[in-house]
């Protein structure tokens, strides 16, 4: 082994272990400006390395209201136009991405924020026209992120902050959901940290009776997944977002949490902190 | 000397010398998109190290138009009030800072694009208020930017993209002007690198007479400056901007070049480009 390939084992060896958060804020989060004040707080407070993924929130609507631009809905799917990947490119990546960034360094962390494009950290596929044209709508693959890249800023001191915009490679910003971001990006960083990846839900986590917020189930590992698909506890609309936690997990992310922001803080006492997915609950 | 001082004063001796651009456009680059096109190309081309810094552009003027927000003037002077902060974050900071970046990265340029805020980078004073309120608008200090900090973003390969956008370190986004910030980064970075400030202007540079591009001054230095000035052949809109040149030069930075954006070719060929203001022509 020559003096590179000891220096270069060293320096992977110094970061493996270190532990990674990746988490995902929408709306429910962004739309509240207490919610959003708290939530970040609590950001700032966690130990080790830590990404935000943000999407956009009910601002976007009403700018792109205002500018007299109207939702494209084909068969019920919202298409990214022109226009409205100008509005998403102004509100997510300037308004919303520049005031968490600001907010983030008033409480001491050192946020930079990002679209894919800067960097070329989330390099995207403008996905292909099949029965619906989608527009400025980008798909990620498992080339989209390299992690040494994006390890160069974290390791550098910097936190990044991501808002739900790539790019093509060839000069064009697109549109990708943020859910979609957080795991690319959890999984991608998985090869060089312990990731864990947070998604922040209106809901306290995965609850047994959707109506009360005292049900949470803590822990649930891929058996007793399929035992509360059998059950039919878990299904409609939480099915994908589990499903995807699952994937997540099975290509190296240690653990998936669905939580609510407000519970964050439980995370840095080390109290149990929404429901939490893993191989092993 | 201890070994960490011989490694910081090797450091040190490896990054002198090494040159760096900052370079500036306004409107009539960010306004036409041959012109940003062609000017982005030859940006990339250019050996060394890049800052490139932005103003706005007719665009915000137009956004604000429609958002029905009115620019506000006191005494002639324009205001940033809140919805102007808005608009601005939204335009200078997402639309044009994130469309200059994928466009950087479709030729191979490794760009990010940032606001003072994003990793700390410019940290400004609110301006106080004296005759006039100017809103949220930030002035520079000489405390305003550590080149340490930004020097760290240079060395891991990335080349920074700055909007004319700053902010306060408690929370609060500030407008300051994009001359401002590029003369700051290149007077604060001067201390690490050779430094060239590079204006891109509507004109071919400074002229002998106004209304021939064929006068072309090649060369000022402070004896030619004096000259200059009281034979008249510079005098009002032209004196701040040479002025402030000047300070930048005696604060460390190489040479400030006042140009057109679609000659800055001309310099990776090593030929002349606009108008050099340095120490001795």
């Amino acid at each position: 082994m020559n003096k590179i390939d000891t220096v270069s084992e060293n320096l992977n060896s110094l970061s493996k272990n270190k532990s990674l958060y990746v988490i995902k804020i929408g709306g429910n989060v962004i739309d509240n400006s207490e919610n959003l004040y708290h939530f970040l707080k609590d950001f700032e407070a966690l130990d080790g390395f830590k990404i935000l993924v943000h999407g956009g929130g009910k601002v976007a609507t009403q700018i792109a209201e205002e500018l007299g631009i109207e939702a494209k809905l084909v068969d019920g799917r919202r298409i990214t136009d022109i226009e409205t990947l100008r509005v998403v490119t102004m509100v997510y990546g300037g308004l919303i991405n520049k005031n968490i960034v600001a907010q983030l360094q008033r409480f001491g962390n050192n946020a930079i924020g990002l679209t894919g494009a800067d960097g070329n950290f989330i390099l995207a596929k403008k996905r292909p026209v099949k029965t619906i044209d989608y527009g400025f709508v980008g798909d990620l693959d498992e080339k989209s992120i390299d992690p040494e890249n994006i390890s160069r800023l974290l390791e550098a001191g910097f936190t990044p902050v991501f808002c739900a915009l790539t790019h093509n490679g060839e000069g064009q910003l697109l549109n990708t959901n943020a859910d979609t971001i957080a795991s690319a990006l959890a999984v991608a960083l998985s090869s060089l940290y312990d990731t864990t990846l947070i998604y922040c839900f209106e809901k306290k986590g995965v609850l047994q009776d959707i109506n009360d917020e005292d049900s949470l189930i803590r822990d649930i590992d891929p058996e007793r997944y399929e035992e509360l698909k059998t059950r039919r506890i878990i299904h409609s609309g939480m099915l994908p977002k589990l499903d995807n936690a699952f994937t997540a997990i099975s290509c190296g992310v240690k653990a998936v949490i669905i939580g609510k922001s407000d519970d964050l803080g439980q995370l840095k006492d080390n109290k149990p902190f929404g429901t939490r997915l893993s191989k092993n609950a």
